[in-house]
């Protein structure tokens, strides 16, 4: 995976791990540390994936990476284990204030979660909406619906309204910081 | 779908770069790989967690990693979904042809694994002997009865006796390399 192409392609990629979206990630990782702690749930985010292509030993003990690269993930940040169930998710946040464009979402992720769906895990996306503070579980059929329907009507974004009107607002608080398996209980 | 990696190519890059245990994960690698296209199950490897220190922008659409380190990993290299369960394993080889030295195993590994048992997903690990060319699948129950044994008896390996009486073999083929469901199959 050297070289995007693309310009769209590597503006998506960088909004995966760094700058914006940061917030998002680690409001989560320490959800999941909440849920570990208190033993409700078994949740871990997922190392970022790196191409490793020049490694020296300058010290003893220690390889030093000196050339490598960012790798588009093959799969979500986020997955684990919760009331026996496995659970899978992405987390997304936008800037807009009227609607999540579709291309934060990555085809691999879609065929990803579609398998998860399949095979009898939990699929969703918890989607942040910084201009509002307001953080949304969106269920994997529900994206999928959309999807496919954008195939066809040519839609690039879910309005701001689709997550106010039919989706589980998630709760934003200091502990847990969001406490989405609160949702999650309502679709098992 | 421009230019993401199928599953396949990330198979091969993930060969690239690893060093200890290359071919044990790499055959559990493929076989994952089958599961997925055989629609028989969701498991991946997590990437090598990796430090990352310094990132320079040589070119305008490529981040450069110009020093990183490799972490230690704070859970196992693979989970995911089969049958509606979750999964969870390490895969660890030796070329010992007498014992499989418990210093393979970390302790934040058996606590991860610990996690997953108590919350009624499937932990095991996959153990390669070299020597012999045979790989067992050690059930985390079995291997946490152990690891607590040794802490007042000392021992500091399991004989391979131990796998070859009471650990089911895994099968070795072409397709897929390793099964290992068909011993998780047993468990669930």
């Amino acid at each position: 995976m050297i070289g995007y192409p693309n310009k769209k392609k590597s503006i998506a990629k960088v909004n995966n791990y760094a700058n914006l979206g940061m917030t998002l990630e680690s409001d989560i990782v320490e959800t999941n540390a909440y849920y570990l702690k208190h033993n409700l749930a078994v949740i871990h985010k997922k190392p970022t994936p790196i191409q490793v292509v020049n490694v020296s030993y300058p010290a003893r003990n220690k390889a030093k990476i000196t050339e490598a690269y960012y790798r588009t993930p093959s799969t979500t940040d986020f997955n684990g284990l919760y009331k026996g169930k496995y659970i899978d998710f992405d987390a997304k946040e936008t800037t807009s204030k009227t609607s999540f464009p579709l291309a934060n979402v990555h085809e691999h992720q879609i065929l990803h979660l579609t398998d998860v769906d399949n095979h009898g895990g939990i699929a969703f996306l918890i989607v942040g909406w910084k201009a509002y503070n307001e953080y949304y579980y969106l269920p994997f059929k529900s994206l999928l619906a959309i999807w496919d329907k954008s195939k066809t009507d040519g839609r690039k974004s879910i309005p701001y309204s689709y997550f106010k009107e039919t989706c589980h607002q998630i709760p934003f608080s200091y502990q847990p910081r969001l406490n989405y398996l609160k949702i999650v209980d309502l679709f098992i």
